[in-house]
């Protein structure tokens, strides 16, 4: 029925080793209805992932394929890798009905919400960036120099705070968590997502 | 010190027999920070009910002398009796950073929207009028014209709808909880309530 509401866009961004993934892990049990989206990388895979559950793996000519059909909403390059997300199926999830959740660096993120102004923008900030700079090295997936190129997109990032309508600090994870899930929540309950449908019903009886 | 970021005002409204106090009494808990400012009233003390707990009870003249030294936030007149918020208890907490959560009818919860236009104005709804009406009348403490008046109010709440920020739906009340639990926890992580000693925190590092 067309008086059924459009799915919300949600998107969250934060500098890697910030904890975005732990956080949604976390996070999505508690949340229904919500579709994650996965994003095309051209990104070496590390041990343990899989191709269309982390990432979808493609090489740098497939990636460029989907450029060209304009099959990706938002792409980025970030030290030196293609990362995308693929448009269709966010499209339909929302015109469904679906909230989306996607998980975006900063250029993709700003790209989505130039496409799509009605997306709500999170962002998961560090406690500060000596705690970051702690958990990349303690995460041992990246050399020295990735880990300076990290902590200096950070840097830029944080930067940017004000771009987004809500800052999540992830400074105890279990709050992160609860903050995360409660801006969920609490956007599901806006007035101005109720549809038509909604409205008729609240005042049918009346 | 200045830098420190206001109270965020709440104000809460829904109908008689909707569950406003027992959504609110089982949030409390999870809320920390949250000043709930105490109404002044004319009504009739109720079984169990204490001078400076649920209500600070006053009669008539008492009243109206505080409505003449301007010592309320907003007042109405409901079913014979008078309601009113005491403004300097509202104003000393939002001052010192703490957030405040107000229950008002629906002319009140204007007045103050009104006066605050900052206020988040989050509206509890009935999963139906019928529903209402069993609740109103399971609790037993009305007589069948107050109910009917009640239930008139209610109609005339709910067409307000689309003036307030957030519509909580008690049909659960868990769920319930959780939503209105949510929305206080996701507008404190709102970026626009990022004080400026919050943001310097954030950028002292870069």
């Amino acid at each position: 029925m067309s008086a059924k509401r459009s799915g919300i866009l949600f998107v969250m961004t934060g500098a890697s080793g910030v904890g975005k993934d732990t956080i949604r892990q976390a996070a999505l049990p508690d949340l229904d209805n919500l579709f994650f989206s996965i994003s095309a990388t051209t990104r070496a895979r590390r041990p343990g992932e899989v191709h269309g559950k982390q990432y979808f793996f493609y090489d740098k000519a497939a990636f460029e394929a989907l450029l060209r059909e304009d099959a990706l909403l938002e792409y980025a390059e970030y030290v030196g890798d293609y990362y995308g997300t693929p448009a269709a199926p966010v499209h339909e999830a929302l015109a469904s009905g679906q909230d989306v959740l996607l998980e975006l660096e900063l250029v993709g993120a700003r790209e989505v919400k130039r496409r799509l102004p009605e997306a709500i923008m999170i962002f998961i900030a560090p406690p500060s960036l000596s705690e970051l700079e702690r958990r990349l090295r303690g995460r041992g997936t990246d050399s020295e120099s990735r880990i300076q190129k990290r902590l200096a997109r950070a840097r830029e990032e944080i930067r940017a705070v004000k771009e987004f309508d809500y800052v999540v600090v992830n400074d105890t994870l279990s709050t992160a968590v609860r903050d995360f899930c409660s801006i969920i929540h609490a956007e599901r309950a806006r007035t101005k997502h109720l549809s038509a449908r909604d409205i008729a019903n609240f005042l049918r009886e009346l």
